[in-house]
């Protein structure tokens, strides 16, 4: 859990990175999450595993997962994952990005608690649920897609409400499903590109609660409401092996031609350079691995409380 | 390949349907396609087969790689098949549904010529790679998400210009890259959700262009140009074993529970339904499969021609 919220903070992703520290904690105390599980696997073929999480961290069952679809791949030339009884596996990259260092396609899927309305309804349904797919570059850190399937996510609805600006037309909806620019009214988002985003919500809510068994969209319990209550959370991980497709110095070779082919493609605004997909992750996480995770003074003083509560004897400055 | 058109176009997706058996049999007389391919399968591993199509139809290509990945996912629990020198292989839904009527989740993308404009750019670089993904559903045709990774398709664009009206904006740049409304001056689209449609556009460009071997991006032969050159194209067919994860039935039934609550869900206006991805096809189907595929006069006498140079002898009437 500590490494999958470190290295999704050194990639940026601050919304799902070393902050929610507090909020795993209080649901190991409050009975939700379970710290020492006893992970059970159940395999009726070679190439797919339902894997029981025991109600831990989900961080932790997802690189299990991960490593079950790692093995599986190397022998059958790929591995699919369905993780029942889980809990929040913060940001998907984490999982992915390790199949990849495996000179793997990985894949990357997690349903969550209904907070996306579907085309033409007034009520959320489904979950932000991400699409996460990774392949190994040379010379560099793998391709990252890892995507919300919403416009905006409801941590960039906070911090419009913070600095008191209006939201984009058509991002969210207040309490009755009604589109507003009014970020304090927002409290529903809306899918991206429409009936696209709804479908891919979807495609991802089949992939972690029809195979796993677990429950969907609005019937899956809330994150931050009553801690007591166990999660019961579905995920879905994947591993392709690229050396039963093809070679794979050539497969990521290949690879960095491409992403370099379309970096330096002609710009249409000099100040906004074309990027591909996980390119402002990168260059946050070689920043950040040397200068360090900046976190803000309120921050600062809740790892300091954790320190002297848990007596870590971490030396902590500023 | 006959098959593939029709059943698209009965499913309503008339771009990708019966209108364009002309193209393909033009395709045949230049060179471009071999109507007599020898198949040529490469297995390095059990759940993983490139599949040489030897320039026949992407149809029948597709269909044999979806055979492929159904007989791997029903010993091993999955089957991924990268499809090489292949040709336009029309609506990915056409694979992905097959693979689904054996109690399979199915996948199906293929890559095609340069369209879309990569986030900040001002040229198009990828094409408007389609995702497919489908699920059996108990007591009606299978889940089937099939979308193109730009917000309208160029198709929408030619009827907006037969219409003389203006395309929403930023949907389509002219030659210069620059956001137009004028349907007349859009020669690329831009991708859904901006960089996130390009980065699934990315991803499909990975599975269909690297795993393959075949050319990326603007590399790739232009449709519609020299019908005398191959096309090179690739493909990723992707079978699931849903029996390897749970039971079939139970599966079969909570899908159809699931969309079920959907399409019961409040609607916002009350002329638009809430739908799942597939239902408009899933609609059109039941009608055209009564009443038939509409044609216009112009294709009533395209296909007249068509009977009366091949000798068919198909009776025709209006």
């Amino acid at each position: 859990m500590a490494e999958g919220l470190t290295s999704t903070s050194l990639r940026g992703t601050d919304s799902h990175g070393i902050r929610l520290i507090h909020h795993y904690l209080a649901g190991i105390k409050s009975g939700r999450i379970n710290p020492r599980p006893s992970y059970s696997v159940e395999k009726r073929m070679p190439t797919v595993a339902v894997l029981d999480a025991d109600h831990t961290f989900g961080h932790a069952a997802g690189m299990e997962a991960a490593k079950l679809a790692i093995e599986m791949a190397g022998e059958y030339g790929s591995g699919n994952v369905a993780v029942k009884n889980s809990t929040h596996f913060g940001a998907a990259a984490y999982f992915a990005l390790e199949i990849a260092e495996h000179d793997m396609i990985g894949t990357s899927y997690t349903h969550s608690d209904s907070l996306i309305i579907p085309t033409n309804g007034k009520r959320s349904f489904l979950g932000n649920n991400p699409v996460c797919f990774t392949a190994p570059v040379k010379g560099e850190g793998p391709f990252c897609l890892d995507m919300a399937t919403s416009i905006i996510t409801f941590n960039a609805v906070r911090r419009l409400r913070e600095r008191g600006e209006k939201a984009p037309e058509n991002v969210g909806t207040d309490k009755n499903g009604v589109p507003t620019t009014n970020a304090e009214e927002i409290t529903m988002l809306l899918p991206v590109g429409s009936y696209k985003g709804y479908g891919l919500s979807l495609m991802v809510e089949v992939l972690c609660s029809m195979l796993s068994g677990m429950p969907y969209g609005p019937h899956i319990s809330k994150m931050f409401e009553d801690l007591t209550r166990k999660r019961y959370l579905g995920h879905f991980i994947g591993a392709m092996n690229i050396s039963a497709f093809t070679e794979v110095e050539q497969f990521k070779e290949r690879m960095a031609m491409m992403v370099d082919e379309l970096r330096n493609e002609p710009q249409l605004h000099q100040n906004q350079s074309v990027m591909v997909a996980g390119d402002p992750e990168k260059i946050c996480f070689s920043n950040r691995n040397v200068e360090g995770i900046p976190v803000s003074d309120q921050e600062f003083e809740d790892f300091e409380l954790l320190n002297k509560k848990y007596r870590l004897g971490v030396e902590m400055g500023k």
